[in-house]
């Protein structure tokens, strides 16, 4: 076959056949990503590629910096076309990497463009791309890609003005809010933790000077998002330390940090699960459903992050033991019926058999499917991670009632990972089926691929969508 | 292909061949399942397809809670074909799990019946079988499936009469207990233990009141195991601890909790590798085989354990660091040349290849493959399960000796997972033969077969066979 | 295909292609073996294959035990005929274990015996090898499997005497010391420590009796190394520890030990991690390349260990945790821009990903592919294992910039290795090519894989070759 061709990652009839007629016409359900707020509210429009494809892309600078380019090319104040034809160069070297198969089907789709990127090709791909950005812009991109709903992640001491914005746009695409106290729970500069909550009680209009107060906060504030429509929580932690702070426990960790002393390790582990529990139990009562990502380290290497700060692609994946503190967080709150929905990543692949078995001791009706384990994520969000992952999940638990894929991204240009998950979800489906694994009965695979894709997230996270897309994946061929 | 045919898994001609010619035919020897010596000793009938599948079928419950049916239909007192029902209508959301493969294979090999299981279908299906079991009592589906062997799993505290009972049965297959005694080593919670010793001291004849009256309390338990036919002993950890006990020490933890006080974590597990070690000698001096299946957390749901108790499907693994004391408790044995021959199953596949390379330190003749590492189980009991147990043992170990597949069952119902573990041995060796990558000679191939599937464990273990079975395996083709 | 066919691991015409056209003309690039220099100083003739293929090979070793062999005909004193007998023995009871293949390859490419060993094979080959042998000396098998380049293991106290003959032969393969000081960093038994120093001591002419000492010994022989051409050194750690020795605290558990008392952990962690990175700042000021072999546990049979010593076939690998030491490690040499190039070789592969992301946190140019994650070793070095590496590091980094594959022999009749390996990497990108995962353009995969194969190595480490060597792989096909 030639390289990214209608049938790319689709290897037997019936994947052919599940994706083109099933698989490829349904509408993207992104329940969580990293988009900005603010540009969807303005509608942004961007210049160039350097604008929509690398500014804030740190996959393609890890893989410039593994390439040899200075980091003046990449997060340093070179001129954004030389930026983009220090990407062109490395293009050719990212052979097998996913980024390589990502950069040609984002350029195949959003431009037309089948030429491969390269130097001798970044500036006929540069003028290209500036002119058709005239039209592109992101409320074309959401309508072209069929995106039902955009999840983006924000922090509760944030306003939600964008959002308000948003909320009053005529869009096809809604587009909510997702509740990310991360700031909230991380004591380890004990400087800037009261800084937050002083901002956070600004905007939440709660003072936050015991522990009271800024479970009020909390409160208020996840109230608030949800009026603006949100229905989802997130969260990112290395792995669930196994501690469970009482409620005097927690108020003397506390009232030491809102006093500005450092805290123990102990005490900033029994800290954060206290306050995880409590928005725990917020999503339960209102019927969220509570991510958790789990298993990065984060700024790894010092000099950079004094340099550029965060996000910038020196995150990695850690060793953590991650059963026992998972284990007494999902129990206890299990134990209380306050454990909401829940959808859990993993970051190390060593972790899925742990994750996927675990999950499965919690699942409770009435509603299928309770508790999810989460799309292949980060590192992982490639052909083999996801193939890991659809087959742990389908051999422990049960693949039919996936939420499926999500971008997780940071820019516009990355709605063909929704295809590329689809195809390799068909792609697994059909082997089977030509094997003999499973049925050949086509419209019970098609029920499969389309739930997967689509009508699960739907029924899950309960989200109102436009008209357009609130009965899309229903029509069944 | 079609869905289960004939060739199910069996992708290369080689494969084919091996599976019908060779594989097919031999008789089961099950070394390890949690069958009911009582059901068999008295030749249980089961009157549906309830008793005889669901009863008490932990992995069918897990699916049907992820299914999002009612805990009632599950391990509650709905009536048996309203939980048939809820089963049946969970069957068709298990595509790609291994219960959607193993429920049809189930039905074809007991019943004939190849209809898809499903509501539709449901009733049909529970009044065929039921009309079938009245033929099919537990004799006559060993003698079916050509059972040469069943160990059953057995607490030395309680009685081995019916055992005894088995033992006076006509029956081509071959009943043994096998000696489990994990209960003595679980100081955890001390009131049921010191219940259990009083137990085990009336049954053993023997005052355990002090570490010595419990060692010889085990030691005669073991030896009645013996008289019985046991030959094999076996073990549940979470991991072997990194500690080595002296007598004295163990002689203080003993006294301890037999007084009814707590033990610390560090005594509990000092006192249980102490008695462990115990129990190993007796293994090499009587050239029996000691299983131990590491890995397990149990009992995660604390809800659902408080209302139905054990085994109900709320288990997982976990990820404990199992290399410095199984090395340390490998290393002791070894050096006092008291290593039986051992079995070692870790439940977490990140932990494959080190327990593959682990055991093989202690290979020592005159017979091969003393070291085993068992097959794959519970959560990995399933096609990439087996697949990579099977690849890591032949990467890291020598798989002509590999002592093959056991059901590790609770249901009589469970013989065709044999023949699925033989179809994907078969299987993986036809790709090998059709890629140049072994030699395509057949009878060097249908040796390796056969010897994994019956021959290596009848010689491994030295079990008594009936004669029907002593020589099953010899006829070579 | 028929067994080890000359398309063997090529199953797409693209794979044929790329090995036979590009991949197997290539010479190899040995960077790391066990080969001793003294065998290569005087031009070794070895009499039989007991000489040249058992002698020294625990990987066989570890496969008889596992076959029943008796001891003696392994580590033991039988006669080199009857172990050799003994391995022949066992050869068809190693089926699907890559020693099945290797030694088969070995064979044929030594002395083009397409026999398959066995019981009665045995003599045939033996003496047909043994007649061969009498004109392939080690400088013959050099010639022949065109070694451009061999990295030889060095203890820093052992004289470079052999090293200086090898110098002064007239040969086309250019041989290398490695600086491997582990002996100066493992103080664990204090009296062999000690002694060490005094050796080291001697050999520097560096009195050891402080830490200013020790360093400038360490220093000094690392400058010796680099003038015998040395630009590698290597260390293996079951894992770095997570731990920054001050000098004041280097200096006080120096100089403890060197009093012959016994350390805590601790202060053997820090006083080995303190020496690791004077090494480390040694090699980044010379433009050397370290190499860390990260995870084994040696010596785990106590009985064989003290009969027959280390290396004998029964180490294993750990579950340690490898993330936070090794992050600290290469952040702190970072910070103070002294991080050398880096080669990290992980033994467990369920710590695959995080070495492979981990890496990517410390790229750098101007060079591209600065950090390496190096190939897979000892356990993993064999199909599944490779194709792990391959397919980790492709997916996580650039494969473009790896510099591939190395023996890690004690063997002259491993070279067949690269063979192995470079049959596997053409075969991925051919089943990539083929499925159109990554274009079909023989051009761009043909410099790949060269790259990989030899072009890569060559100008990483920068070690001066032979004219026969020197621009082979530059002429592209």
């Amino acid at each position: 076959m030639n390289f990214l061709d209608e049938n790319f990652l689709l290897n037997t009839d019936t994947a052919r056949r599940l994706y083109h007629d099933v698989a490829a016409g349904l509408p993207i359900y992104d329940y969580h990503c990293h988009l900005s707020p603010a540009d969807l509210a303005c509608n942004r429009r961007f210049s160039d590629l350097y604008e929509i494809w690398l500014e804030g892309d740190h996959y393609k600078w890890r893989a410039m910096r593994a390439n040899g380019v200075d980091e003046t090319f990449i997060t340093g104040n070179a001129d954004p076309y030389d930026k983009f034809l220090a990407w062109a160069r490395t293009v050719p070297n990212t052979l097998r990497n996913p980024l390589y198969q990502w950069s040609h089907l984002e350029l195949r789709r959003y431009f037309g463009i089948d030429t491969q990127l390269c130097e001798e090709t970044a500036r006929e791909i540069w003028d290209e791309a500036a002119q058709q950005l005239k039209e592109l812009d992101s409320h074309a991109i959401l309508d072209r890609f069929q995106v039902a709903l955009v999840g983006t992640t924000d922090d509760p001491a944030e306003p939600l003005d964008q959002h308000a914005l948003i909320s009053e746009l005529k869009m096809d695409t809604r587009v909510y809010p997702t509740f990310r106290p991360d700031r909230a729970f991380t004591t380890k500069n004990i400087r800037n933790w009261n800084e937050y909550l002083d901002k956070l009680s600004g905007v939440a209009s709660v003072t936050c000077n015991d522990l009271d107060g800024l479970l009020q906060a909390i409160t208020v504030m996840h109230d608030r998002f949800a009026r603006a429509g949100s229905r989802l929580s997130d969260h990112s932690f290395s792995h669930l330390p196994d501690v469970s702070y009482s409620d005097e426990q927690a108020e003397l960790a506390f009232a030491k940090a809102r006093n500005g002393k450092e805290l123990t390790v102990g005490e900033r582990e029994g800290l954060a699960m206290y306050l995880l529990r409590h928005t725990a139990r917020l999503d339960a009562e209102r019927g969220w459903t509570k991510q958790m990502h789990l298993g990065v380290v984060r700024n790894l290497n010092t000099r950079l992050f004094e340099l550029h700060g965060a996000d910038i692609g020196c995150d990695s994946m850690g060793d953590f033991r991650q059963g026992p503190g998972l284990h007494r967080f999902l129990d206890e709150l299990d134990r209380e019926s306050k454990l909401p929905q829940t959808i859990l990543y993993n970051l190390n692949p060593s972790d899925n058999y742990l994750f996927a078995t675990s999950l499965g001791n919690y699942q409770q009706g009435p509603a299928p499917g309770k508790m999810q384990w989460g799309s292949a994520w980060w590192y992982l969000d490639q052909k083999d991670g996801m193939t890991w992952q659809l087959n742990a999940l389908s051999q422990l638990g049960l693949l039919c009632h996936f939420v499926g894929m999500l971008t997780d991204s940071r820019s516009m240009m990355s709605y063909p990972r929704h295809e590329y998950f689809r195809r390799i979800l068909c792609g697994l489906i059909g082997e089977d089926a030509q094997r003999g694994e499973m049925p050949g009965d086509f419209d019970l695979l098609a029920k499969l691929v389309a739930d997967v894709c689509f009508n699960n997230a739907r029924a899950y996270f309960g989200f109102t969508l436009s008209p357009r897309y609130e009965r899309a994946g229903n029509v069944m061929v």
